[in-house]
């Protein structure tokens, strides 16, 4: 019987009638459109429709999930080809990095990695096999070539995925040319931006003067005034929602906001401009800039996307050579009940307003964030995020969260991805656990039936178009 | 087959084999009589009989539970009918204030709250279908003119729910008025009162001095000297004794406890007394109270509870509207650890003393209160509390505590509630959670099938006698 | 049917194609030999190959397990004949504590001790009823004069329970004797011992600077400078390694670690040599030192175990009587993400050196170690400890560390005990759910077959030699 590859059933519960149940509500919402409307891919690829190059390319240099793994087992990132940012030399034959990925497929046993890979192997090029040391080669060809032909053009695979739409995110300096390139082709409505402007309000960064500088020049404001720097922030929303978005995003380091008077944020301002600052004003600057784009929301109706508590790049050594996003930004505790409470007690009763909040955390499902959900109009929940973006991790917050918060105070599902071709696969694998854990409800006599139909649907689709107001 | 608002076999597993094990022990636990050592009905029902007046009032405008997840789906509280504590309008008719509640039960799908109204609603009042915004009135109707016959009148309902033991529970400077009125009636042994105490010990109370002095005027004693303030608090905990409490009650923000000496006290305590204290000794003094209260429950034998860790009013507009207890208590993280530890090393190893704990930080169940429990004599684990009372929450209680505290150092099932009606299906709930628990543990070999018997009517019944010292 | 003292399906899941394939697993793995790199079996036992006494000396007096459940329930230790450091006297009769046990033995249903011991009566000694107290002197007298047979003899069961390996864990400043007498005995391969500094490096202890100076007596090196200090500790290193062992552990209280200047060790060295340190010194001498032995590890190829996170001693009354190892260590919420920088920024990226983590802190399993594992190279996990080495506390360690660190960055099973004739059933149980785990993955298509069986073994014996260095 073995080996097979995708197995049909597979994250459904191994009961027999809860299995059954689970089956027939994946059955009614796998094949509705997805909705991402947060993840990282490049808009470039929508912009100008060009191929891909080769599978390594594709499935192990841009995803830190997958090299973290092999680094954590002794594999060196320069092995795998990623570059070095000191310019040193690094592996430059991308079939030696695949043949040592695949000699190490074996590490990925049970991990989402694994699961999100297999689909794409079997689902997009049609592979049969799981991927080993002796097929490594065969698998690098086939994927190759097929990513040569129009068929695997980033428009037609939006097509394929039956990809209703997708948010990039940018940085607020970005000047989103691509995004300007996909106006008026009809596909500007599918691809759309997001406002992420932490490179403008963390002082911490050591190019945070200079970004404010850029800030200045690209919106015709005086950033070196509080107001200046507020309205340039503003100007940069307006040009964002002008490229189709909807919401901002903010990856501090903390969920700390502040609440503090004009004078003193003038101060405070003036401070973090001049490197006078101390790390607690730098934080205290981000906290006061979480509740200012609160307040601009509140005027311009975009939806806010709080991501706290990633240590980033703890492995400084590494970081040296090979710079962020390499697989090193560790999770740590994070506290919302104290730290949002500024910005709530400001914000937390408007009207309109919503803000949508993940976590790494997952203490805090239960003992936080489900009550703070449960209760503030403003307030929904995002999934499971990044490294809880897992069968295990979905689970864990539905059940967490669930009983305090319900379902309708969650926001559907995000991919949050820059791998672009799992994309259907990071989906699917949330519809199924999403449908396994109604079904247990239904099992158990805990929900009906038809509400469990109805509710598979909110969460796989209406709720996400909702929670980022994409309707209409 | 649907609709079906409420079935036999709910809450128990899917797999046949167990859910027949759970059902065979829930058989046997099902119909033994309610005790309910902790809650906060009204005392004033059954000391007077008197009929309840409508659905509205029963149901949504007392129930924190209900009116939070309304709230944080866009429904003002006003149009629930909850009263301003500023005086400003509000709804005034129920049945609008109802139809709401019928237009938005989708919410609480999956959540403790529906299962609870539901069997409520089956139950209690016979009805079969889910309240929808169609059969809302009819379910209004219905359930008003039932709540007006001498079947629903507070006593009766306390025959028929089968409750053994009822304690509320009151403020230490409560007259005991309707506790009083029970004198001699025959229901003085099955209404009884708990001692709660954090009106007079929480000096970050903008009332304290005054209760303090209210104190002293309520017992003869000089309450602006430390020993007359704690033999004013000795004599309060008499006169609740003979109006039935074997408990006391203290819902601190922290678990802080202190063991400071006499002199210290007195120093402490007139600072407290004469608002020159900062924040920290509010705490400090806080923290020796408890202390203060074990050696005072060593010396008259009352249990204590301490419910420690929730973030009160978090949403500070709301409460200056509406005031307190309406939905925004939040949960925040606990340690345990190091806060009991100047208490336990005074009065720890105490014969007789008991003491139970609960907590909102389902972090420390694992890591902290299993194994304390699971050595100190005088401590044992409450229930899953508040927001963990529910079918999740439960089990992840058992699962996280029984492996190191085993069932013996727990405390059987308290409903907490206010809501009347609502507690024997809050039992039921815990009796078909407990017993699908041992289930499991029985049809995975780990707990034969005559001690899951045995335990099953401890975790009902005895436990929580014994616990609460109600046996005799 | 009942009572079966010992289910031969135990702690499988109940649906019947799941267990099959649980048993399946199970079967292939059960009978491989035991590696058991982490213990704190007492070296005398192999050495001199003596009969232990009788059953209460066996089971009850050295497991803290066993009477701390006991002394939460009311059962005193001097009435269990623990020996009080005080010499006040207590119960002398070994059937008199013998009879308390079992008198109190449904005290531990559904505990991992119950387990355990239920698998060491059945399996070593052929009971088939349930301890309690009818049958408790039968019980004491079987097990009493069994273990005064040769087959009892401590070697003999080494052979009879397929021990490949055991580690004992020594101090710095132990003489090593009864390794010593192995020597030469073919045993030494058997019986190794573990580098345990603690006594050395804590300089919170009473008999740090007198701990110190015994190590300089020891090793001939001048211990009263920061280098000499070193060397020394190198040299014990080399003793130990010369007894046997191929690691170190670590005990501290926090995971804290530091990166000082030569200069800097020098002058806290002196600070805390000299009786001038703060706690704040002591902690970050602690830290230093784990840093300093990662960068001996990295010298001498030592696998380096750290075990933080456990408030010791708790209730200072009672250990004032009896002395540590009570049962009233209690665990503490951890943080790793910044503790463990120091060191891993040193040297976290050095080929070659090997790490265990272990915790008491269960949400730092998917926040903080699954994710650290699965990045840096030298890291790797331990099974779930102490409180959580039992059928629940393993699983939640699956289900939250594999998604992100997947099986590869974990270490098998310690059985960490002191109880020898325990570690088979110990064994047995992490054999079980590590099957029950797979199965369940398997069950539900997560994983093939074929790579279960492999991971299964891996689980149960690979990955602990590998991870130990206990290979060739």
């Amino acid at each position: 019987m073995e080996p097979i590859l995708l197995h049909d059933d597979r994250l459904f519960p191994a009961d027999k009638p809860t299995r059954d149940i689970a089956k027939a509500l994946y059955d009614s919402v796998k094949a509705l459109p997805i909705i991402s409307p947060h993840g990282h891919t490049d808009p470039r690829w929508f912009a100008y429709d060009e191929n891909f190059t080769n599978a390594t390319e594709l499935f192990i240099t841009p995803d830190h999930y997958v090299f973290r793994m092999l680094y954590s087992q002794g594999v060196s990132l320069e092995s795998l080809g990623i570059t070095r940012v000191d310019g040193k030399p690094t592996e430059q034959d991308p079939r030696k990095a695949w043949q040592i990925f695949a000699d190490h497929y074996y590490l990925f046993a049970a991990t989402p990695s694994r699961l999100w890979l297999d689909t794409v192997f079997h689902d997009v090029f049609g592979m049969q096999e799981m991927l080993c040391s002796e097929n490594a080669m065969a698998y690098y060809d086939h994927i190759t070539t097929e990513l040569a032909t129009a068929n695997f053009k980033p428009r037609a695979l939006m097509d394929r995925f039956n990809i209703e739409l997708i948010a990039t995110t940018e940085g607020a300096l970005d000047p989103l040319t691509h995004h300007q390139q996909l106006q008026g082709s009809g596909w500007e409505k599918r691809v759309i931006t997001t406002f992420r402007p932490d490179d403008v309000v963390d002082a911490s960064r050591d190019d945070f003067a200079e970004n404010i500088e850029k800030l200045g020049a690209l919106t015709g404001e005086n950033t070196t005034s509080w107001s200046g720097y507020l309205n340039a922030l503003r100007k940069r929303r307006e040009v964002f929602r002008a490229h189709g978005a909807t919401a901002t995003d903010h990856g501090h380091p903390t969920a700390l906001t502040a609440d503090l008077s004009a004078n003193e944020c003038e101060t405070l301002f003036e401070k973090v401009l001049t490197r006078q600052a101390s790390n607690a004003d730098k934080e205290l600057f981000r906290a006061q800039m979480l509740t200012e784009m609160a307040g601009m929301s509140v005027e311009d109706g975009m939806v806010m996307q709080i991501h706290p508590g990633s240590h980033r790049s703890h492995n400084v050594p590494l970081h040296k050579q090979f710079g962020g996003d390499k697989g090193h930004d560790i999770p740590v505790a994070v506290n919302f009940v104290d730290a949002l409470k500024p910005l709530l007690n400001k914000y937390g009763n408007e009207p309109g307003l919503s803000i949508i909040l993940f976590t790494l955390d997952e203490t805090t499902y239960s003992r936080e964030l489900a009550p703070l959900a449960g209760h503030y109009p403003c307030l929904k929940l995002g999934p499971a995020w990044w490294f809880h973006d897992s069968p295990e991790g979905m689970l864990r917050f539905r059940h967490q969260t669930t009983e305090t918060a319900g379902f309708f105070n969650t926001a559907g599902f995000n991919d949050d991805t820059r791998a672009f071709l799992s994309i259907p696969a990071r989906h699917d694998v949330a519809r199924r656990i999403d449908c396994r854990f109604l079904a247990q409800l239904v099992a158990e006599h805990r929900l009906s039936e038809n509400e469990a139909f109805s509710v598979a649907r909110q969460l796989t689709y209406t709720l996400a178009k909702k929670a980022y107001k994409l309707e209409a």
